[in-house]
């Protein structure tokens, strides 16, 4: 497809500038394109209403409604999240290890950009200006695939970003949109290996489905989140409740809210009837095993679909184990290796749940909530990795990058 | 498939099991798995002997027989090979980072294993027993798919292995052989994301493209190698004679082989000559551009497809250019990503070619036949990583690892 090869060869071309800039130089590009952005907030709230009166015509809800309306604060926001990727450190450069081997030859390990970066994501339109954000720093080109209910607003932020870039010498390649929101067009984005070296799908279970199974571009999947609370027989009481309202209901749409209950059955007698009445007052409705339902009798009766289900919703499941080896096989035989606590004062539960959970990031005594980029520390995130390779839970700067090796010889020959 | 599912679960299960073992437990199967493989060589040396009568049959070529030939020597190669991985530091479990963030949380960031490893490969059998080892050390399943021609081979070598392992106690699960060897069923496994978390094709240009086209499991590409060295204007030329000459006749069917000559033109007339003398008496043919052939006719035209080619036999591409920007373009556009190398006295034009080639490894006056795990001082490797997502270059034993967060609370709540 010529449209999606001419992009694709235009991202390869500006990789290979943005591969030698310098920090200042890529900082400078942040800050105009925050500058922009604010300069020309009216144009992206006139381009915002116009994917607002159409999705409003087209019966859109309320709550993604919402997720697409931009306002002043909004904007303001993308400009700060610019703003605030230029006070992070540029991992780039960085040579992480260097070791001079018998023969002479030094062998050095370097940080370097990944190339082109293929992102594809729903309808929130400030996720524009911070992927933006995330890849420039780290000198990568980014190709951004929108939902096509956020088309105008999309236009228009990259617009003006490439604009500012372009003022600034440097260049507007380093982000392009593709504007042709056709479903074939899309599969064939995830086949554009050719020029793009990593595809980041943001969004529903869905749509990393398809990614996973269309794309010949490595992937990295984000975001799907079954995340579980087991409350061992050596609980806290006070402290798990604290903890499962916090995670159940801090935030009901997000991937680190705990969807599951895992209860010991040495303390299901006296705590589920606490739990059942602290979650109830917040409209959370339980789905639970019969075990559960014998000790409260309210709850609805969970199926089998149930403890694999990232609800996002006021549900919640509810499983009874005799063991704290039961609790980690029914985790990680359900979980989607997001994010899993364990509420214990024994030590050795603790260290068991930690080493035997297969997940991105395992909890002894916290709320799930805390997987995310800012709360680790990272600054800022593209998305939270539920897979194994490269990059695994929130991935801030380094997970954009690569390595290569750099060799210093003299004229060794093997 | 009902076949391949059952093999997945297998490993899985397995993997639960390796996920927990110490590393003297894994040295010790890895020791009972090498005396094994050397008191069974007949076991071995009979089964490789109706492989290679089935080949002969088949009428297969001197040099493929040779490569799918095991003998004592072979054999003992294997069990040394599974000692040397004994030897060396089991990466699993050290963590990498701790820090304590504003609320008291700590969060650590700790090296475990991926999980379940596919390993795509064609005829040599003493991969088999390499991959085991280093999967296997790092407390990994591994499911392999060797070529249909050393079937008997692999059967027997994975029999004695998995029986070693039971003998020790440890899962013999941990290695599993897909002996079907149908392509339908080699499809199948390349999309059973499922319950593979890692594949890695080794061979071939065409068996790589075809696990990247079809897989839904993450792949890490590894192996080819259109490897260049460029000839700066600023070159000792004996030691540029002494580089290529090694970097192409050393050994001709790898990865790391110079396939393609880059030669600045104000040191064209008279460095071209003797380039030309110095491979000719090793049987290597030239395939020149026009620049090159008028300074020695002798040479064959080159085409476009020469410039990308991984001839892995007696020819050798050249390119005349104006700038070392020319020579750093030219190769950027026709590698693979693998080994690049400059030979140059000059300062500057050391850097640029070192920060500019896109590659795993970027020399500077040394031969590319250094990229390999061993001479990187690894220990072993399971390939050369030619993408630039998890791991870039030789893989050692860190690329078959993973990370988790493991979060130290206190009841913390968002």
């Amino acid at each position: 497809m010529k449209y999606l090869e001419d992009i694709g060869m235009k991202a390869r071309k500006a990789a290979t500038v943005l591969n030698t800039l310098k920090q200042e130089e890529k900082n400078q590009g942040l800050r105009k394109a925050a500058n922009a952005l604010l300069t020309h907030e009216t144009k992206i709230l006139e381009a915002n209403e116009a994917d607002i009166i159409l999705g409003k015509e087209s019966g859109m809800s309320e709550s993604l409604i919402d997720r697409l309306t931009l306002d002043h604060e909004r904007v303001e926001g993308m400009a700060k999240g610019l703003l605030e990727v230029v006070a992070l450190q540029d991992p780039i450069g960085e040579v992480m290890s260097m070791t001079n081997r018998p023969n002479g030859l030094t062998i050095g390990q370097k940080r370097v950009p990944i190339g082109v970066i293929g992102i594809i994501y729903e309808s929130r339109p400030n996720v524009t200006a911070d992927a933006f954000g995330l890849c420039f720093k780290t000198g990568n080109a980014v190709i951004l695939r929108g939902g096509s209910d956020a088309l105008h607003s999309n236009i228009a932020i990259v617009t003006i970003i490439r604009e500012a870039l372009e003022e600034a010498g440097l260049p507007p390649d380093a982000v392009q949109l593709i504007e042709d929101t056709d479903r074939e067009v899309a599969r064939e984005f995830m086949r554009l290996n050719k020029y793009i070296d990593l595809l980041i799908p943001r969004g529903g279970a869905g749509l990393i489905q398809t990614v996973v199974e269309n794309s010949t571009v490595p992937v990295i999947e984000t975001g799907t989140g079954n995340c579980h609370v087991y409350v061992d027989e050596y609980a806290d009481f006070n402290m798990a409740l604290d903890i499962i309202d916090n995670a159940k209901t801090q935030r009901l749409s997000v991937c680190n809210t705990c969807e599951s209950l895992v209860v010991h059955s040495k303390v299901a007698d006296n705590f589920i009837p606490l739990v059942y009445d602290r979650l109830t007052q917040k409209q959370i409705v339980f789905r639970a095993d019969e075990r559960a339902r014998a000790i409260c009798n309210d709850m609805e009766p969970a199926t089998e679909e149930d403890y694999g289900k990232e609800y996002l919703d006021r549900l919640i499941s509810l499983k009874v184990v005799d063991s704290i080896e039961e609790a980690i096989e029914h985790i990680n035989f359900y979980n989607t290796k997001h994010s899993e606590a364990i509420i214990t004062s024994k030590y050795e539960n603790a260290m068991k749940f930690l080493n035997e959970i297969d997940a991105a990031a395992v909890y002894v005594n916290a709320s799930t909530r805390f997987t995310d980029g800012s709360e680790f520390g990272f600054g800022a995130e593209i998305g939270i990795s539920t897979q194994k390779l490269h990059a695994r839970g929130p991935m801030g700067l380094l997970a954009l990058t690569s390595t290569k090796y750099i060799i210093f010889g003299e004229g060794q020959i093997r």
